[in-house]
């Protein structure tokens, strides 16, 4: 019996040859990990996307979703599976599962769920993968980035957080808007622990070269003067302060936060996978670096390659602003060194 | 006093001018709208896009959300209301807002409550964009394209609906699995009332010009001979009945539909803002097609334009075809005679 | 003593990890060869570009005057050499280069001529990328690609020529003319020796899936019984003329082809590096297709991926389509035979 | 008699509504207006684009040889013609057209010759488009985007010129290599006049805010103490040196440069037709900025949108960068005083 298949076509050659692949897996499929496939597939970035998650009726439905899409799209293929087989020969695994804070839990006992969590996921995405870059999303995403490095053996440059990568989106929209230019205009970057201990670096902060600090001095140091340029330098740190509050802000609105972090882990994977080196703020191992004694992960400048990171970028950075990242050091080693990995 | 903003920029010229503007609103922001809206900012293909419900709260929570990823995005301007005139001078209004049916509701009672929604979306839209089209999706989509279609009066060209372009996207992703080809290259359409009565058009179904019913005949014709053929023809027949299923496997599996319809819109609006005529399956008035009598909307392959619908192909089609299309066709009438408008 | 570039950044990994190297070379950088190179490099098909020649101002001229543009792109790597060492790692090389007839010179010595040429180019190409696929677009085309793969020793599937994808959209294109409607939904395929004795595969010719052969019979099986749709298909057949006249007619007019040609390269190298399995009518080894026994390279409809050609289709063809096929493989083997390789 | 266009098509509306209409015109078809044409063709910027050119023949080969790749392309229509109707309804005018300097010819010669060419240019779009925005490319650029305003009778905000868009892109690249680091990571802009006076602001040049001034203080303050810093700074000097001569190296190389200006107009046009406000240093009137008191045209950084430049920026320069912008507003306006508009 011939089939339509064997009436229509003479096969020549398979494709097993996998050398041109650029497989990106995402683990986790809640709102997060699905706007990040939806931005990887959307804007080309990998050809093949394998998704993988505990719930496999939900992944199922969302991997023939994404599939139903495919006449849309440039892709060789989408799976997903439950078994983290279907993961084999990635270039990057971007982590997005994880467990939520439950009602007077305390962040030790958080963190050391999801350890328990990360002990099921890296192992196997090593194992299949063992050339893979990490990128972990999951939060608090300092610990969990230092924790999945601790648990893959890879090099420190193949595992890295999503950071404050999207803090500083949020940052340069924000400025942005009140100057009426295009965000991707306005350069400013937010370093140091993703959430409410972020840090604006104001000295860099800047238009075409023009420093913002230049513009009104009192951004970066306040002289307590009450003048008009206090005033409006309060204005601008109010935009740092409604960065930190805007997931909050959003999560209260919608419920979650999803397209902008799917986007800022989109732009990342391009960086990764293309080998773009493109700098951004991502949360790597800052030992070393302004002081920092710990061996912990804090958001700083990096340039992102095929090689995960780099090379780290060494900004001047004031007493205040060093302050506020060995503080943050401080506060994640207190809670890495009593985690049981 | 003068600010940051005062110091570093000279205004010039005010951007009152929206010439170059082409702005696409969407009403309902659940899943469906959102997918919508992410895949048309992500495709880049307007420059201004608008959201509209009646949440404010979740409105404003993906308004946000969107526009934290403007830096990743080559959008001028995203912005979302619960009032319409958010929505002036949309060039295309995408409709998925609409009510779900209630256990034991009638289809007429539905339809009906979707009328009643539909009164507050239609009138407004149009108020503030004369020269809009108007894409419905909310479902059922033959039945409220029509309505949303007299509501507006605006010609017929300018109101259509996203009908089977879906369907046949599914279609041609499964016949490519089933073929080991891209979706691109598998050619196919499914016509009709978007749903369980969906009509695949087999004898126009080809790979590279070559008919699927060259290569097996008993996909047209059925002979009944219990030939190999005639196995093979219910293997590529089911996937037609997968199509129809795939939409409740999906909803069964992950609570609803959304990137695939998604891209799906956006494919559509790219050709409708483009003014591309690229042809796709969508739903119109076909009074006086296939020898339709009634004032129907159905899918049928339409060239796609900056004016809407630019021309409607006439398939040759078989008599059952053509049989089932007068089908839905009276099925729909029946329900919309008997509507309030 | 340390640099800006040392206090600037903490080198962390080297990036000679190549794994997600997607690299295209082009050897030639005349019209075409650069066509291709701006082509593939706007698209972003691939993030390392390779370009060699014999003419090394020019070669570095080309490549300055793309790298210039690089912080427009998206690309990794530019760059050139007249060393073939440059090309190392390549997953696809495209073949430009080539010397052109003579005044009087017969087909067969402008062929020979053009071994030589190859044999500077594809054992160099092989040795540095023992896994590349070949694409071969300096003419004639079907020779050249049966000769490229003769002096590579690469699996048959490894080995293609641009053939009569480019006629094909040409084609595609007069017809959406005449229609008014988006080349991309008109569907046909020019197939065979890519120049005067292409052949329009009229049969599969259509519109979403209607045949035009079905709109107008006189397309296929002409009557001579001078009715109008014998006109009307006369004026359908000239449209198969112009495509085989349009590459004389730009050369008349401009000089030479290059644009439409460069993204017709672009698009097979995306089917190819993507692994799309996308069909296009590509120039591979016929023998044994369609009753053709020479060991000829002809163009027929193919589908692309990371292996080259994955399949052939088997279009059932006319008589005298078959015919013209035949008559072109004996054309091509009367001068293969005799060249020495 | 009846067509296969009538048998296959119902026509339903005639897009003669050209609301979504994003129109380009590019006037002059040599290497620098293809390379434009090709760019924004391939990036999507525009779905009309139009031609035009004295040279009729090489104008219809360039065309058809771009309306052949309309497949791979998004555009609704492509054209061309000598007559300037062709142009009607542009939202965007670019300029390429213009004489070259003869062996000898005075600078003040040279620009009123392309004053007679401009003559023939600017009032023809104008007069078909009066809401267009013209973009000069042609060299001598400052002068002649002067030329065009006058010419043009437009408002100042709708006429700019290409300036030092591309130098800073140049020099961006060439920073990038240094340091091993993405283009699109390294800041820094080159202002005033095109050519050989232009000037690099070393105080704004900057990677992720950190600015290469802070460290290599010698990039701006030369000292003359033969330290290892003023070594280096001599090193990034020269950077700047390459980008003012790396035009005449690509010209004497390849005989004129055309990707890397075809990539750069690109990037404007985007900015303008869509509206993005997005920062580029370009030519426009800076009368009045930086103590400059003639009527010319130099660039400085502008955010671009639908008005055309809809800001200017006001960088704080040194004595020495302000001497330099003043020395060629004389130079400028000692040479447009006395042309014959």
């Amino acid at each position: 019996m011939s089939t339509v298949r064997e009436r229509l076509l003479n096969e020549v050659s398979h494709d097993t040859d996998t050398k041109t692949k650029t497989k990106v897996t995402i683990v986790g499929i809640g709102q997060v990990g699905m706007a990040c496939a939806v931005s990887i597939l959307q804007q080309h970035i990998a050809n093949e996307v394998a998704l993988v998650d505990v719930d496999k009726n939900k992944l199922m439905g969302e991997v023939m979703d994404l599939q139903h899409g495919s006449l849309f799209l440039k892709t060789s293929k989408i799976m997903g599976d439950t078994d983290y087989a279907v993961t084999a020969g990635s270039k990057l695994c971007v982590v997005t599962a994880g467990v939520r804070q439950q009602e007077g839990e305390s962040r030790l006992n958080l963190v050391q769920r999801n350890v328990g969590v990360f002990k099921h996921i890296i192992p196997p995405l090593v194992k299949h993968s063992p050339d893979t870059m990490i990128l972990v999303v999951s939060n608090p995403v300092d610990i969990l980035t230092w924790v999945a490095w601790k648990l893959s053996g890879l090099p420190c440059s193949r595992v890295l957080g999503s950071g404050t990568n999207l803090d500083s989106a949020r940052f340069r929209f924000l400025m942005g808007e009140k100057l009426h230019l295009n965000p991707t205009s306005v350069h400013g970057l937010i370093i140091g622990e993703h959430g409410d201990s972020s840090v604006p670096v104001w000295s860099g902060t800047n238009v075409a070269g023009v420093s913002m600090a230049t513009l009104n001095p009192q951004l970066v140091h306040k002289k307590g003067d009450k003048s008009e340029d206090e005033g409006e330098a309060a204005s601008w740190n109010k935009i740092h302060h409604d960065v930190v509050h805007s997931a909050y802000e959003v999560i209260k609105l919608k419920g979650y936060t999803s397209w902008a972090i799917g986007m800022s882990v989109a732009s990342l994977t391009h960086s990764l996978l293309w080998n773009l080196r493109t700098v951004h703020a991502v949360s790597t191992n800052v030992q070393g670096l302004h002081d920092i004694k710990e061996e912990v992960f804090l958001s700083v400048p990096c340039a992102l390659g095929s090689s995960g990171v780099c090379a780290v970028l060494k900004q001047p950075l004031s007493e205040g602003e060093k302050a506020k990242l060995n503080e943050s050091a401080h506060t994640l080693w207190g809670v890495q060194k009593d985690l049981k990995l």
